[in-house]
C-alpha cells in the first residue's frame, strides 16, 4: 500500500518521474516509414502509435490489457446549489456501474476493458470549499494513495474517469486557481444547471478562490482545498501510470483538472498522457489549451465516467491494427513516391 | 443489373429519393431521454444513433453487417504532372487490398466489415479533363450503374472509399465546378505533391474549369468531365443505399466530392450520410461547409480508402451500445434531474 507521508513527499513523487522511450518511438517512426500509405497519412493515428511505444517503451506497442479506472466522490460544495441533481446520485450511479447500467458499462464491454469503480467515502463528502479546505493534508494524501494503488501494473493503457455530483465546480475551482480566470471562465452547466444554478457556481468558485488565496501558489495545496477524493485519486492514478509505464487517456472536464496540478509540478508531466476527446462542458477548451493538450475526439459528450475516452481508445485500436498489419512497400510491391 | 440510359435518366432517379423514418428515430429519442445520464450528455453520440433509425426505418437500429466498399479508378490528367506517385500505383494497391495488406484491410478486420473492392476500368483512365471530358455520357453512366449495385441490399451501414492516383485533381475540379473558387481553393497535397506540382494541379483545374464552362450548370455532366469512375460510382452507390435504405459514412476529400452532385441535385440528398471525419486535405473542410456536413472525426488523417469513414464505424457501435445497453433511471433507481 503507498501511502504519502506529507503534501512534500507527494511533490517528490511528483517531481521524480522516468522519461519516455525514444528508441521504442524511433522504431514505430521508421516502420511507419515504410508502410503502403503516403508519409504521415494517417495523421494523429501514426503519432498516437509512437505515444504508446514511448511510454509502454516497447515497440510495437500492446493494447490488450485496458484498465477503465472511475473514481467516485461526493462534494461537500453541493450545498451552493450548483447542480442540477441531488448529491445521492452520486451513490445511486456508483450502484448503477456495479449493476452495468451506465454508459460506461457498455464502453468497456465495447472495449473489452476491465472496469474498476472506487468509490471514496461517499458517505462523507468533502467539506463546502466556500467555508472550508475541502480537504484537509491527510484526506488529500489518503485519495491520492488510493488512486495510485488502483491502477493494475501491467496496464497496457488506463482510462481515467470520474462520478460525483458536484465535480465539475470542484473542476472548474481547482482549473480557475491554477491558471487565473476564475469561476466565469471554467463554469459550465455540468449536468445541465440553469442559469441561477450557474451564477451560484460561478460566485461559490470565486468565493472558494478568494478563501483560500494563501495556498493557490501550490499547487497539491490547492487540489486538496478547492478539489475533491476522485480527483486526487486520479491525479495519484495518473502519477503512478508514469512510474509504472503505462500510458493514460484522460477523460473529460474534471479528470483533466485532476491531473492539471502535476502539469505545473513539472512542465512534461502529462507527456505520458493523451486527451481522449474534447468535452462539451464549456471549460474544459481553455483548460485544454493551458496544459498544452490536443483532445483525440470532439463528440459534443460531457458524461465523464471516462466515456469520451473509452471511445478514444477504439481510435488507438484502429492505429495500432494499421501499424502491426499493413504491408511495406516492398513487400506489397507497391512503386514509392516521385517513383 | 442497373443501367442508367442517359443523364435525363439518372438525374430523375437521383430527385426520387425516399424521405427517412421520423418515427423510428422519434423511438430513440425517447428511449435517450429515459437512460441514466443527463439529457444529450452524450452529445453526438445520440444524434447518431437517431440518425441511423431514421434512415434504417428501425429503432432500435443495427450495425452487424457493415460493408466497406472501395472504388478504384485511373485518371488521364496525371499526365499533367499532379500527383507525387505515378500512376500503376492505383493497380498496386487494388492488389494489395486483395492481399490484405492496406491501411483498410487492417480497418475492416478491426471493425468486422465486409471489404469489398472493385476496379473500374483501370488499364482504360479517364482522358485529360484540360483536353477532353474525362468521361463521355456512356462511360460516366457505366461508372455510376457499377456503384449502384455494388451496394448489398442487406448492408446496415456502408462506408465508401476510394483509391485512384490523380483523383484528389479530379475532386478539387468537381467541387470547384460546383461551388466555385478554382483550383487555389480546392486543390491540395494530395498524396504529397511538392510546392511546383501543386501549382500545376491549380493550373490543371483551373484549365478544365476553362474547358467545360458550357456543363459547369449541370451536376452530372460536370462530374462526367471533371471526375473519375470511382467518384462516378461512389456517386451511384450513394444513390443505390438512399433507395435501399442504407445509412453512408463518406470518407474524405474525394468521396465527398464524389457524392457532392447529388446535393445540387436536391438539397435533402444526402440527409441519408455522415461524414466521418474531416481529411487533413485542405479542401476537404471547404466542401464539407458547402455540403452542411459537420464531420465526426478529425484526427488529420488523408489516405482515402475509406479509412477515415471506417474508424467513425468505431464511434457509431459504441453509441449504439450505450443506446441499447443502457439502463433507464427507473431501472436503475437513480434520481432524476432536479430531483
Amino acid at each position: 500500500m503507498t501511502s504519502f507521508a506529507s503534501f512534500a513527499d507527494l511533490r517528490a513523487a511528483c517531481l521524480d518521474l522516468p522519461s519516455g522511450d525514444e528508441a521504442a518511438a524511433a522504431r514505430v517512426a521508421a516502420r511507419e516509414g515504410t508502410l503502403t500509405k503516403p508519409p504521415g497519412s494517417l495523421g494523429r493515428l501514426e503519432e498516437a502509435v509512437e505515444w504508446l511505444a514511448r511510454w509502454q517503451g516497447m515497440s510495437p506497442p500492446r493494447l490488450e490489457a485496458i484498465e477503465f479506472l472511475v473514481f467516485a466522490g461526493n462534494h461537500g460544495v453541493v450545498a451552493q446549489g450548483v447542480s442540477a441533481y441531488p448529491a445521492e446520485v452520486t451513490a445511486q450511479m456508483v450502484a448503477n456501474f456495479a449493476a452495468g447500467g451506465a454508459a460506461i458499462n457498455q464502453l468497456a464491454h465495447v472495449v473489452g476493458a476491465e472496469l474498476r469503480v472506487i468509490a471514496l467515502d461517499l458517505d462523507r463528502p468533502t467539506r463546502d470549499f466556500t467555508e472550508a479546505p475541502a480537504m484537509d493534508e491527510a484526506e488529500f494524501l489518503e485519495a491520492a494513495a488510493a488512486g495510485y494503488d488502483a491502477l493494475s501494473p501491467d496496464a497496457d493503457l488506463v482510462v481515467l474517469g470520474e462520478m460525483g455530483i458536484g465535480n465539475t465546480t470542484a473542476a472548474a475551482a481547482v482549473s480557475a486557481a491554477l491558471f487565473g480566470g476564475g469561476g466565469p471562465r471554467f463554469a459550465g452547466r455540468g449536468t445541465g444547471v440553469d442559469e441561477a444554478g450557474l451564477r451560484r457556481k460561478q460566485g461559490a468558485i470565486d468565493q472558494g478562490l478568494k478563501r483560500h488565496a494563501a495556498v493557490l501558489d501550490d499547487p497539491l495545496k490547492l487540489a486538496a482545498a478547492l478539489g475533491g477524493r476522485e480527483l486526487a485519486a486520479i491525479l495519484g492514478a495518473c502519477l503512478a501510470a508514469r512510474h509504472r509505464r503505462v500510458p493514460v487517456l484522460i477523460d473529460g472536464f474534471v479528470s483533466t483538472a485532476a491531473v492539471a496540478p502535476l502539469k505545473k509540478l513539472r512542465s512534461d508531466a502529462l507527456d505520458h498522457t493523451l486527451a481522449g476527446h474534447m468535452s462539451a462542458e464549456s471549460g474544459h477548451r481553455f483548460l485544454l489549451q493551458e496544459l498544452e493538450l490536443s483532445p483525440l475526439l470532439d463528440l459534443g459528450m460531457r458524461l465523464g465516467e471516462g466515456s469520451g475516452a473509452a471511445i478514444a481508445v477504439l481510435v488507438l485500436r484502429a492505429a495500432l491494427a494499421c501499424h502491426t498489419g499493413m504491408a511495406t512497400f516492398a513487400e506489397a510491391r507497391v512503386s514509392g513516391k516521385d517513383g
